[in-house]
């Protein structure tokens, strides 16, 4: 008999559907069936690969209606919020098509030969990029349609020409499932066979652990919280053959405040940060959870303005009980080590929700009371009150690997070292902004050292989110006719191609 | 009372001076001088980088001599290929220099800002890579010079800006001295603090894992064995802040030779895969381990011609002891699973050394036994027989990840499907050449799938080896005196940028 789960409406705490939990039987026919598609050299074709991502956009946006509602009951996200995600989801599937059609993603270098060099004469040396098999997604709960089943990590995927399995969110399985029949019916669309795409509904940790572990896997790609990243890191590193996994894992997010700023745009920064902290509950990788301001009036009122603001904002719905619980449990920790700012208003309404609120600590703190810098995963904020500079500085050292570090300055303020210690322990650092809201582009890095991501030297948001799934291969001495279309002598693609250390779209 | 280990001449077994084992202070002095090093920010210096590159090419010729001289009494290795290392390894740093002048390795993104974008207005992101932090190397054997102390992983981490740590290996630690001080004074030549370039002499186990350990250390470069690099990249996995190790750790580098071939060019291909066995006693990376030949009268006399060249060929000297009883052990092991072809002779002689030999098996036996396939560091070859192209298929689907795959064919043969399946599993394919000898290109690949290396999307040999020591960062509207030279606005250094999707040297 087939084990159910049910999805739950976090509005109201509601049980929803009964959705049919994916056995070990089937994580086992998925592999074998992405591992044929991959093996069949049917991704290999730069065309269908772009079919398939622009037919998925088309599709998603076509089925945007039912979509959206669905994921409103599983999210407890507003119908705008998930509008603009299935947007951002459909653009991005956009994007990567465009990437496939540019096709120089694959980084191709062209050696000449040269029999004279020495000590050892250069043979012809021809290098690009190929895809590295099938591969495991993991989605995020916080944003069901841009990081889940057809999220980035699916969408960088299927661009690479890697056959996805897409272990699909228990909280919100019905969205999942909807989506995921949009991207199979999108790949059969563009004549790709069908294991180029599987979904896996699944709430329990089994079939997770079996697409871990399956042989035929070949890398892993996870959004959520650090103890499920770093529990998948560590099963596929303990594999017999090891798996790269590129988790994002969480972020406080750190923003320093300078007192210019504050003299200049208190009330601007104030409301920018309020709605950073608590739009759609807080629950995004990249929230601010730490601002640093400082000690005097200014900072004073600064703190009171954001405190109150979120005060005054209407508890906010939670994604599910789960989260609520975790939040209320690290809050409640928070409240130990941190003062309170502002009232306790208790979060009144049905289903699972949580007032947003502003806490404050001393930057010397976070040395003796280093859980001070745990994520809050919710619409929480903590300010850290710095006296001098280098009181700033010792506290930012204090601070591990983060997605994201913004600066509020003004012009004339020498920042210039904040910037440095910023830089050295972030992916992004963001100037007079705010963290929130992720533009897909071309350079956007959201990644950072660990232990905001397993594998810093890469991307989960932007175009070269792509190379996670590839290797490089070269081929030496090569018959022009067993090349590559991408590496041969006319460049028929008219691809980019580094020759000889030149980047050109000449023959070679 | 310090510890201490001796060199040992491998042609003689004589033994050769002593020499301080590191402590565990002195791992901690060097990676806290390394911390400081990266922390003060002089190796941001494009031009200090080059210097420093440039310099210690030029200082490891000026001390040739004595480097060689030293290197041949450690290794058993003949003068002329000493010399011709000591040249690649000084050109190896020098082609970094030229990566460091070119500047481009940044990967330098720029996307301009669109106020309109949907669903979220875009903002200024520009991006590049970074150096990582400090990074440890381990270097390997057989290679003394370009795969040691001042070898690849050194120059393209020297390159990439972050100070580099090697731990020494203590099978030529006189040479890795002589090196390391070379390298040491082109750092101080070139005004680098003494934390850029580290040297910790060890023959213990204590060393090498207090420096994987270190948490000021975030990457690791090794060249060695499969059970030293899978035993550090776990170790690694499990720190409480995982880092990447970037291991290459061997390969029985597949060639398949087809009956047109055989009947065009035996006698050369025989020849060449001879020396390409037994040159510098089989002890490379590259080394082919196991050739497929047709059967038939054409594939006897090929093998058996072969094998008549090794037996008379001089009994090598390996490179330590060590080396020379784990291949008199896996040849023990082999000589149970396969054919040995020709006769036994004794390695005669003193020191360490081993008889080139030839064996052959029938390529079913590769399901039975996949022992057969395991690498003889050595000059030592398995024939492996195969009748059908169906046969030569499935007897390739058994072979794992490996360094190069070969195939010599004749021009109107259709080799398509071998190629296909020697690049699913290898880095490089080889047309109608030798993988040993591998060329420093730009392009070269040195590295594949599991179980040749750790980390398949990248290479040890070849100027993208800078990449491993890099991660990405983006800035957001930062302010143009606040953006690193490669992201400024007017583009000073004039460095190829990807601005809007498109490469240029224009302003953005």
């Amino acid at each position: 008999m087939a084990t159910t789960f049910n999805s739950v409406d976090p509005s109201t705490g509601e049980i929803g559907p009964a959705y049919e939990e994916a056995t070990a039987d089937d994580v086992q026919a998925a592999v074998a069936s992405a591992a044929d598609a991959h093996r069949s050299g049917a991704l290999a074709d730069p065309a269908k690969r772009a079919a398939l991502l622009r037919g998925a956009a088309a599709r998603l946006r076509a089925a945007g209606d039912e979509i959206v509602t669905t994921a409103m009951t599983e999210t407890g996200l507003p119908e705008v919020r998930l509008r603009g995600e299935l947007e951002r989801t459909a653009g991005q599937l956009e994007a990567f098509a465009a990437v496939v059609d540019a096709g120089d993603y694959v980084e191709a270098i062209v050696d000449t030969p040269d029999p004279d060099a020495k000590p050892i004469p250069r043979p012809d040396v021809r290098r690009m990029l190929v895809p590295i098999g099938p591969v495991a997604v993991f989605g995020a709960s916080n944003f069901p349609l841009a990081f889940s089943t057809a999220g980035g990590d699916t969408a960088s995927a299927l661009a690479a020409g890697v056959p996805v399995i897409v272990k699909g969110h228990p909280s919100h399985p019905g969205t999942s499932e909807r989506v995921a029949r949009e991207v199979s019916a999108a790949a059969a669309d563009a004549g790709l066979p069908a294991g180029t795409f599987a979904h896996l509904p699944a709430a329990s940790l089994e079939v997770a652990q079996a697409l871990v572990d399956a042989p035929a896997v070949k890398a892993v790609g996870f959004t959520g919280s650090y103890a499920g990243g770093r529990s998948i890191a560590d099963r596929a590193a303990a594999r017999p053959e090891p798996i790269p996994v590129y988790a994002e894992m969480g972020s406080v997010n750190p923003i320093v405040v300078t007192a210019g700023a504050l003299e200049a745009r208190a009330e601007a920064i104030a409301e920018g940060l309020a709605a950073s902290v608590a739009n759609f509950g807080g629950q995004l990788c990249t929230k601010p959870g730490v601002v640093f301001v400082p000690y005097g009036e200014a900072g004073n009122a600064f703190a009171d303005d954001v405190a109150k603001r979120l005060e005054g904002t209407e508890p906010t719905v939670l994604l599910n009980e789960r989260l609520r619980d975790a939040l209320r449990d690290a809050v409640g920790r928070l409240e130990q080590r941190a003062e309170r700012l502002g009232g306790s208003p208790q979060a009144g309404g049905p289903g699972f929700r949580h007032q947003p609120s502003a806490y404050e600590a001393d930057a010397g703190d976070l040395g003796t009371t280093p859980e001070l810098l745990e994520e809050h995963f919710g619409p929480v904020v903590l300010f850290v009150r710095y006296g001098t500079r280098d009181d700033l500085l010792a506290a930012l050292d204090r601070i591990e690997g983060q997605l994201t570090g913004t600066v509020h300055a003004q012009e004339g303020e020498d920042v210039a070292t904040i910037v440095e210690a910023l830089r050295e322990r972030v992916g992004r650092v963001i100037f007079d902004g705010f963290p929130t809201g992720v533009a897909v582009t071309y350079g956007m890095h959201h990644g950072g050292p660990f232990p905001s991501t397993s594998a810093a030297a890469h991307t989960s948001v932007g175009m070269t989110a792509i190379t996670r799934w590839l290797r490089p291969v070269a081929y030496q001495n090569a018959p022009p006719a067993l090349l590559p279309a991408e590496l041969k002598p006319d460049n028929p693609l008219g691809i980019w191609r580094r020759v000889d250390g030149e980047l050109t779209r000449d023959p070679a």
